[in-house]
């Protein structure tokens, strides 16, 4: 029986994906097709190619709707592929008797996102199901992407360095605040990523970004395809205060925290100087979090000097965030 | 206020995708954007976007599934246009308690067309929802593609006849047979249509398969964009006695009826022949319809020799049967 954890980007997760995986296994010219985004070889340039549908609760948020975060949920899995995203495709299953101007709000934001990014959105589906067949409204966003070098989670090297474009975790407090009618002044931190990464993807070794999971599956994902063990620092986690507080509030594990607008790398000691002041551009709060080791795994180095392993997520996740 | 009717593939459908339009409106490099899959021009090729949301209710039905389905309908969006299909992504949003076993048929169904068709599936997405907050299952595919010459619905020709590559409407009637308990043999038509468009896609001038809305939306879309008047023949109605007796008893407008395996194109005089040979290597049932004439509108001609104006569907429609 499917359970909500099948579903939390987690341990579950990736197993039922792994058994869907064996069940539809066509072998094929595609590449990277087990990660978030696939790679096609057109020859003098890579054609990338992503999907992911979204679910969350609520619609609207601050700093957001299911509109912004289905356009940039998107555009980020192209863009920290490296790759120019040149389409999205927008489909909507519509719950009988929704708002239309809610339906209208929804595609606002999803216009700004694409007039600001300036990627069209080419191709669509639009379906409605009887009232109380569906929560609402769900939207599932594919796009494609064009690359001339393909940045994947499996490069990161001994001795690089992890930093990461920003605080983190802010989307998932944002949401669970909510649920949980909690005040805060925290907004989810939802955006396009391409300009940065356009920035700096040419100074990067790995890269990806945290969304569902959060840093816990996303660096375990970094650290296994690379094959290296890499440790965080407790005294640069990238969280602010009031993530913090409210997630032991909530009894939440901080590292399972998704966001929507940032991305953790890998990049060499030598470059390390020049990506963080291009990333600065964008956000103060980019820097290094940790850095890459012969080994395996992903380990926090607590302030007393000792280390704790930070395992791929494994418990209850909250639904419905990301 | 949405209503069923806003995605019927019909005139409210219609309606709300070009207000949805003016809405998200980026400018763009892309063309047919208004149309079921859009256009990229790559230089020497063109590429080729298409998605399509999938709820569809019973999810298992004769000739088929939702899994079946959601990869034929993509697969046949590009197959078309001319387009040969490179690769799908798959998001699937389940219900918590639906069935392991289930969504492994599903699956299984998936690979079969996916193995039948050599068209991986490279990218997907898994999420899953509360107990209730869904009707079972929901599949979005997206499938992106390359033609060297795109074949689109606004080629057809003055002199030009309308042809079938079989009979239609069979999917359709098998799920509302089921939903209304009537026993029938009919089984869903519902396949892949890339080896037959293949066969002879150089030899049309126009093509389009007649999903949703069936050919009442089809080929008012064929007419209206080409700039013809187009008389389908009453004598040579492509719907086998059942699928007619069927509708008769629900009350259902035949042409509205959805095919899953089944496409209409505009083929000229000279290549009817020849296309019709080789479309009957796939299905005995291939024929001409009906012919393109000066004027507009979709009109159907009785035995008796006046005309009815075919419409594009207006009322109310049966939701979630493709």
């Amino acid at each position: 029986m499917i359970e909500l954890e099948h579903g939390g980007g987690g341990f579950k997760n990736n197993e039922l994906i792994r058994q869907l995986r064996e069940i539809i296994n066509l072998k094929t010219d595609w590449s990277n097709t087990e990660d978030d985004a696939a790679i096609y070889d057109l020859g003098d340039q890579k054609l990338v190619f992503t999907t992911d549908a979204f679910i969350i609760d609520p619609i609207f948020f601050p700093g957001g709707d299911i509109g912004k975060i289905a356009t940039c949920g998107t555009i980020n899995d192209l863009a920290v592929m490296g790759a120019k995203p040149l389409g999205l495709s927008l489909s909507v299953v519509i719950e009988e008797g929704f708002a239309k101007k809610d339906l209208f709000k929804i595609a606002e934001s999803i216009d700004k996102i694409s007039k600001e990014t300036n990627i069209p959105i080419v191709t669509g589906d639009t379906k409605v199901i009887d009232k109380g067949k569906l929560d609402k409204i769900e939207i599932t966003t594919a796009g494609v992407g064009l690359a001339n070098k393909v940045i994947d989670n499996g490069g990161a090297k001994v001795g690089d360095n992890i930093i990461t474009s920003g605080d983190l975790g802010e989307h998932g407090v944002t949401l669970l605040a909510y649920r949980f009618d909690y005040q805060t002044d925290i907004k989810s931190d939802c955006k396009p990523l391409w300009e940065e990464f356009q920035a700096v993807g040419n100074l990067l070794n790995a890269a990806k970004d945290p969304t569902r999971g959060g840093v816990a599956a996303n660096i375990n994902e970094i650290a296994d395809k690379s094959k290296v063990k890499i440790i965080l620092d407790e005294d640069k986690l990238p969280y602010k205060k009031d993530v913090i507080a409210l997630t032991e509030l909530l009894g939440i594990e901080l590292f399972n925290l998704p966001s929507e607008g940032r991305f953790i790398a890998a990049v060499s000691e030598k470059n390390t100087d020049q990506a963080l002041k291009k990333l600065h551009e964008f956000n103060p709060e980019a820097k290094v979090i940790g850095k890459c080791v012969e080994g395996e795994g992903v380990f926090l180095k607590t302030k007393l000097g000792s280390e704790r392993r930070i395992e791929e997520p494994k418990g209850k996740l909250i639904p419905r965030i990301c």
